[in-house]
């Protein structure tokens, strides 16, 4: 685990979140008791990232079980349901929020079993799910280490998919974490992802912390970073990957895809399987949430345009497969055609490189 | 003229200059006196936009004629080159502030009379530069009605180009202005056009006084607006365009090139022949301004990424003509190849539409 976690089971039932709000400002924590609480801390993105969000929502209803009164294990499994509805409600579009919520309802329906018990077998499966994001961050950052340049790698990152937005580790940061432990000469073009700032806030401070190089750049300058730079790989994650491919990823992602493409340059997904949607058969089935309007027109609780601007604010777009060079899985690298590649990741766990 | 003029000549020798770092908060004028104070408006984009930077310059040169002390039109002719000097160091991509300062120097330097002529002279060149600049927007615009559809237009819109960019009425700006003043119904959606945030504050803030209907959106969401609404048109100004048609103009350009060149979206490049240089043949000849990294850290004075975090941040980037649709000028519509019909539109003034 980092020195700082993203988030931390205490034994007195209480889920300790760092608010991703205020970094790199402050380091200020969230304590959450109940599944509500949880939800609001999702929605209101103090946690955030599709893998983290997952985890926080399996530790959601670890807090309804812990906190259970009754002695019923059907009461309980009731209070799971609306705990569970509750949570998937908090945001609609990374996968890995009804993946988890999901994991967690299968281990309770399957455990007809005391309350006590039931509590303990929950809270096992949440703690699970995020011992095996870490995992999973780290078996993504070796097969990644397979199909980067042998020695200096130029990067460029969007948003931010580190050890704040997983349990740990980070996905496409931890791809180039990985390539900075294992010896390579790593430097990261960051975009600042507006309008939250992810890449200004969150992956710079991660990148300084672990001493790897970077600037910051904004959005719109990745094709003029592309057409000036040797550029090696473009890295991003995902927070929901249909059946064929496309890739709901932190809005910006697509335009990032679409100028890789014209330098040539590859673009890789970091893709635990808990982000396929099997169910989704392409990316126009996938749900994309809007955000306050605030989120663009304020910065820092700043007013930066007229008074009555309107905005439209999408938090996600959908990159479609065909710009997609390679999904880098826990389980190897899936290539085209992703809709077998990726159903084999995801239902046998094979090596699909 | 708009209400608010971006400059204003007074005829105590005095430019007056909208203060367009502060708005659209405030109100609130800075005054010039010296070419060097007009250089400094220029740089710290006080004033900013190709065709205002330009016509602030040649204000800057006729500063210089009106309170030259000597009666030596020789002395005079100096201190104008080196004013010239001055301001043609104030920012080095637009090359409008080159052509404006030549225009001047020229007029300067084939009056050979007595100093009060000479500077009566230069302050003519000054205002015809400022007033052509106003009918060349509006040339501009009724060019674009042309080729744009007959009813309803939805655009995308970079940066500032309105009235706030030019002496008055804009170019991309006025094209979707003069849609709008002839009957089109009309929607913009606004790139926020990180870092400064032109979009957001002033293009805005425009449109807002004008009564027409927009959207702000994030740099990065115009792939996902384009593939997901119908945009009839993108809409770009320009700081310099090579002979061949590459075109400098404010970063985040090139990314929105590439994806409306993946949707099929016309791109337009809104171009007074001023802007245009020829002397330039390919946009690896035009040289990209860095601006502070303060843009990029800070945003309303304050630090959005951490302590020491190092930034890359290019003011402008190059789209290659290839991405280019057309090229509207106050002489028609220049259709590619650029070379041929740009050389047209500056040589001759023949319309090659």
């Amino acid at each position: 685990m980092s020195k700082i976690a993203t988030m931390q089971w205490l034994e007195q039932g209480v889920l300790v979140l760092l608010d991703q709000r205020v970094l790199p400002h402050e380091i200020r924590f969230v304590q959450c008791t109940t599944a509500g609480q949880t939800a609001e801390a999702i929605a209101t993105m103090t946690v955030r990232g599709a893998p983290a969000i997952g985890a926080a929502a399996a530790y959601g209803l670890a807090l309804t079980a812990w906190h259970y009164p009754s002695h019923q294990p059907d009461d309980l499994r009731a209070a799971l349901n609306e705990s569970a509805r509750v949570l998937e409600n908090a945001r609609p579009t990374a996968i890995n929020l009804k993946w988890a919520i999901q994991r967690i309802l299968r281990r309770a329906d399957a455990s007809n079993i005391d309350v006590s018990l039931l509590r303990a077998t929950i809270l096992a499966e949440a703690h699970a799910i995020a011992n095996e994001d870490i995992q999973t961050n780290k078996a993504i950052g070796m097969h990644a280490l397979d199909i980067l340049p042998p020695q200096a790698i130029t990067f460029i990152h969007h948003c931010n998919t580190g050890s704040l937005a997983t349990v740990d580790y980070g996905t496409a940061l931890g791809i180039i974490r990985t390539a900075h432990e294992y010896g390579r000469k790593v430097m990261v073009y960051v975009d600042e992802t507006r309008p939250r700032l992810q890449g200004a806030r969150l992956t710079a401070w991660e990148l300084e912390q672990m001493g790897i190089a970077y600037k910051i750049i904004t959005d719109g300058a990745s094709g003029h970073v592309m057409k000036n730079y040797h550029i090696d790989a473009v890295v991003v994650g995902c927070d929901r990957v249909a059946a064929n491919g496309d890739t709901a990823n932190k809005i910006g992602t697509y335009n990032l895809a679409l100028a890789a493409a014209a330098h040539g340059v590859p673009f890789y997904v970091a893709c635990p399987t808990s982000t396929i949607d099997l169910n989704a058969p392409d990316g126009s089935t996938i749900p994309i949430e809007e955000r306050p309007a605030e989120e663009i027109t304020h910065i820092e609780g700043r007013r930066i345009c007229p008074q009555g601007a309107q905005v439209y604010n999408p938090a996600f777009d959908v990159t479609p497969a065909k710009w997609i060079t390679a999904m880098i899985t826990e389980h190897g690298v899936c290539r085209p055609p992703f809709k077998k590649s990726l159903r084999e990741a995801v239902l046998t766990g094979s090596r699909t490189k």
